[in-house]
């Protein structure tokens, strides 16, 4: 069976590799330049994991509907950046902020037609299988994305809203690139389900893990300021959590912290730490631990119900590395 | 075979029925909405049209992959009308307009998919193909819509530029409907071919049709106000030939038209009439005029080598509805 360090070769290989059309370079460039600003390739990595449960022979038909997964990825960072005025990723200028919006709004346009050239490369008797499931997943990541812009303007979320909105905008594209590996491996429609639950559950630890870490992680490993989601008043599990838990004082107490200026660095950095001392009034950062580790035991009970030994543990190593940056 | 009242009857009941996701309604919305505004269904009729020519059953198989050219024009307008900053399309506000940027790029992008959920029910047999064709040409359309913007900072195009833009962001969708209709029919590869040139012709024609009624249309029947691309200097098939014509002084003439103001409505009259009789002296009325019909006997030649006859004529009538508003 292919191990990690060959999937490793391989996504080196694939993203090293790969090509968009030259002209008009107006238009490609952006696709360029996200794609070399790397990423963890979580999807396509996925994708080739639970290929590799069932098959060990890896070409173009496996290859680029990975790759999709990950393009289309892209496609939706670029957009989101233009809806969230997001101005840096991964360190790097955002592509509105580097070519402005009408460049950033048809790249990402083209960057989604790029991720379909590349899942028609599915092997043609799974290839109408492949596209339901892609297309089905592609669109419930727009919905999450309306759904997460939507809480903007609301106060509060209540934890059943904030999961199914994660569960849309991180959940279902993980989900999908587990299930599409499998489907495209031969897998039978039984274990397609399984893995589609573990990659969707793994998702939800994933993306409670980013919260967790946006308030408690190390800002070298996690690439960004820690706190920003507090200074921003972005909905998270942390605050949604909190929101859940408070009595009406700390409740009230939340809410006045939302409304602390941000204007200069020392007045964020009391915020953050003002959120922070709530945060441990209520547990917050245990809960969030002992979601991530629910969620990721959840998961791994799929898993373990699809396959046993170094199967099982390829996909358990998988999860490890996810989520696993929380101890 | 299908005669065109047959197919009217079947897009009426295809666009009147056609159904989006409920919720989140913020999100569907915008789709619900640039589709009932209408449009010619230009597309889609000309899907069903070539697919008539080979099949007499129509089911889900060939009338979502025409829906599908429908749905994808309508996501590539909501796009186009936020870089353009139109603010009208069909008598209505644009959705942008109506709901905010960040609701159009998404309901945008959701659009865009949709159109690839509605591809992905051509025929297993022919799906690979189907998917080929349709994302070149979707990629096409973005690269045009990228030229087209490219043009916009420069004074002067080549005509050979002009008719490549025209061509990418008009001609190969509608190229693509005429070849789509005849693959899922079952058609040769050399009919395929031949029918994709008509369609690629027959949207030049059109495209150059749509620049000469927007200088010398019928503003009830053209559905909006008459030279509106002369007010705002949009590159135009009529402003290519003029400078491709002009001696150095009337060049000098075309850009100082250009240059006049257009705060008031008297302002912009004037300007269109010193455009126009600019126009009356190079002729340029009658060489779009000239252009169209050359087109147009063009694509007709490509449906000869097709087929005669009935089949002939429904491909000719089509044609006709098409740029025949030119007289």
């Amino acid at each position: 069976m292919v191990n990690e360090f060959q999937i490793s070769d391989m996504l080196t290989k694939l993203f090293g590799n790969i090509s968009f059309s030259d002209t008009p370079a107006g238009l490609y460039d952006p696709l360029r330049y996200m794609i070399a600003l790397g990423g963890k390739q979580i999807r396509p990595r996925l994708c080739l994991t639970t290929y590799a449960l069932y098959k060990d022979k890896f070409g173009d038909d496996i290859l680029q509907p990975a790759a999709a997964l990950e393009v289309f990825h892209n496609f939706t960072l670029i957009h989101d950046d233009i809806m969230d005025h997001s101005p840096i990723r991964r360190g790097q200028p955002t592509v509105w902020n580097k070519w402005g919006d009408d460049t950033a709004i048809l790249s990402g346009d083209v960057m989604c037609i790029d991720s379909y050239k590349r899942i028609a490369k599915a092997p043609a008797k799974v290839l109408p299988q492949v596209m339901e499931l892609f297309s089905k997943t592609a669109a419930q990541v727009c919905e999450g994305q309306q759904m997460d812009m939507d809480f903007e303007v609301l106060s509060e979320v209540p934890m059943s809203d904030y999961m199914e909105m994660i569960g849309l905008k991180t959940g279902v594209l993980i989900a999908c690139a587990a299930k599409m590996g499998a489907l495209i491996g031969g897998a039978s429609g039984d274990d397609c389900e399984k893995l589609y639950n573990y990659g969707y559950t793994l998702g939800l630890a994933f993306q409670v893990a980013d919260d967790f870490l946006d308030a408690y992680g190390n800002e070298a490993t996690f690439g960004k300021p820690i706190g920003g989601d507090i200074v921003n008043n972005k909905k998270s599990w942390l605050t949604t959590r909190a929101l859940e838990k408070a009595d009406e004082i700390l409740h009230q107490q939340i809410l006045d912290i939302e409304d602390l200026p941000v204007d200069t660095s020392e007045e964020k950095a009391f915020k953050i730490a003002r959120m922070k001392d709530l945060y441990e009034k209520l547990h917050i950062e245990e809960d969030a631990k002992y979601e991530i580790i629910r969620l990721t035991d959840q998961a791994l009970g799929y898993a373990a119900t699809v396959c046993t030994g170094v199967r099982y543990e390829i996909l358990r190593r998988f999860a490890e590395r996810l989520v696993g940056r929380v101890k």
